[in-house]
């Protein structure tokens, strides 16, 4: 997919809405619009990689931070204590639904386990 | 959980056995020992990081490899076209089972979309 056609990109620049937990230089939170639990937040990185596979050794810095701001938001949102999920798509076997890498970080309920 | 007590310290300093996919001075992959797919591999920090919520500035350098290494992991499973999953499960709530930091890489199968 072009960067142009990216549906996230347009969120990061902000030509369609979206809600907004989480903004710096390097990464953006927004609630998913088709939420799974009471807590599912979309973190991404602003930089255009489409999924985990095209990640090498120059474009992956930025993946601390992903986790740093789902520990913010998870705190934001009071589910720091009781925990949460993080989840990556990546590809057709993955389930991966928008070409530009993402983070779902899930909560706000007990999750089962072992489960697909 | 006490270090010395951690189930998946015992499997990176080889006191009970696992089947390892792949192994460097900083990360280890081995295969889960109850899967829920074809491929279910855990690729965890050597460093006993007990979960999400634990990572800091200065203990999340290695996240990058773990992509990087599921990258790979993908490749010799022969998923890495077709896709895959990764899931980190934190705290009570997100189902983790094991208190040492762990990332899931699932796939060899379609994996269902947006469910629990």
């Amino acid at each position: 997919m072009k960067k142009e056609d990216c549906i996230f990109c347009k969120i990061i620049n902000k030509e369609i809405p979206s809600t907004i937990v989480y903004e710096d230089d390097e990464v953006i939170a927004f609630e998913d619009i088709n939420p799974i639990a009471p807590v599912h937040v979309l973190i991404i990185p602003k930089e255009h990689i489409e999924m985990v596979t095209e990640l090498n050794e120059e474009n992956s810095k930025f993946l601390p931070k992903i986790y740093l701001v789902a520990n913010k938001i998870a705190e934001i949102k009071g589910i720091k204590e009781k925990g949460f999920r993080i989840i990556v798509n990546c590809g057709e076997d993955g389930g991966q639904e928008v070409h530009h890498i993402h983070f779902h970080l899930i909560g706000g309920k007990k999750l089962p386990v072992n489960v697909l």
